[in-house]
């Protein structure tokens, strides 16, 4: 696949079959994942590979949980409009349906405070889904909720420095891929300062 | 080019030309990025794109400033090791040739303690540069260590929560692009429980 392909596709796919991942394509977006940097090659990074149904059962509970939280705190105030409204739709699925997710993997670091020396790899693993077809969705409140109740379920050694950054769900796709609507990249680049607009402007996405 | 080749290839590139980076690559590659995904698509990132050369000078003097902390302390006691001391010392270029650099990107985000939020789009960036021949090496001394004053010099309003996660530096590379040798992706990824090997194990890497 053409790597702008990937980036400009890869949006967060939260709708997807039950169909198992092999462990031939775990293996293999790995592998591509653990190419990316981290702050002076540490590697502090860490991730479990859940495909059994039992461990899926018991995250998607904790899942349900923190998601509650989540809608009762974060987005208690943010609710109507449209783009919004149908995010939450998306996401009520995946909080409704977590148990079915095929595999979910859970990444963890330990002496990176800024998420600088994880992201990468993590962003890494779902593009290289991405590339075979496999949709994902980047999820961080099962780390931010229920730490330690996932910690304990998976046995990650959180006293020796261990911190959860996300839950990463992956699936073939029901939903279809496409471009993302963002803000205009030129109102979100400033050349030289602060809130200096760049010499050029972008109307429509560039890819294809 | 390939996403695989891509993900497999954009080693840290500190080594760089001075040519410049025109302006229709960087609306290219900030394109590309802002399709990565943030926490409730909220896309609370700002990049400010420095090309300047008395700019690039002032952030050149912070940059060393911060490299000299970093290797009074974490790098004190880290030093002997062949893989280390080769990144040292590329390490120790940027940092003597910082203000060559052709483009400085300074990412800022808000409301994202974990970096979720904005390293995705970081690594996309990178990815993009590298689709069209640009190397970049993802820094963040600079915000550990000088965050004040590198805000103070781009007018960055730390005061309305704006955090910097990275300074990239982009250009066009000095070195080649090869795969990084990493630790092998089985002994980092567990399968359903902390500490379990995968079935599968990886000698050489998967690609190309």
């Amino acid at each position: 696949m053409d790597l702008y392909e990937a980036l400009y596709t890869t949006r967060a796919m939260r709708r997807m079959k039950q169909d198992p991942i092999p462990d031939e394509v775990i293996r293999k977006i790995f592998d591509a994942a653990i190419r990316s940097p981290s702050g002076g090659n540490t590697q502090n990074w860490r991730f479990v590979a859940v495909t059994d149904p039992a461990t899926l059962v018991h995250l998607g509970e904790l899942y349900a949980q923190a998601w509650e939280i989540l809608l009762s705190t974060v987005y208690s105030g943010r609710r109507g409009d449209e783009q919004t409204e149908r995010m939450l739709k998306s996401s009520q699925w995946l909080a409704d349906h977590f148990e079915e997710v095929p595999l979910v993997v859970l990444a963890y670091h330990r002496n990176d405070p800024s998420g600088a020396s994880v992201f990468p790899a993590v962003w890494s693993l779902q593009l290289a889904a991405r590339g075979l077809g496999i949709g994902s969705t980047l999820t961080t409140i099962l780390g931010h909720f229920r730490h330690q109740e996932v910690a304990d379920l998976l046995g990650a050694p959180l006293d020796k420095g261990w911190t959860n950054a996300a839950a990463v769900t992956f699936g073939y796709p029901l939903g279809r891929w496409a471009v993302p609507q963002r803000r205009p990249a030129h109102q979100v680049v400033f050349a030289e300062s602060w809130g200096v607009q760049p010499s050029w402007t972008i109307d429509e996405p560039l890819w294809p």
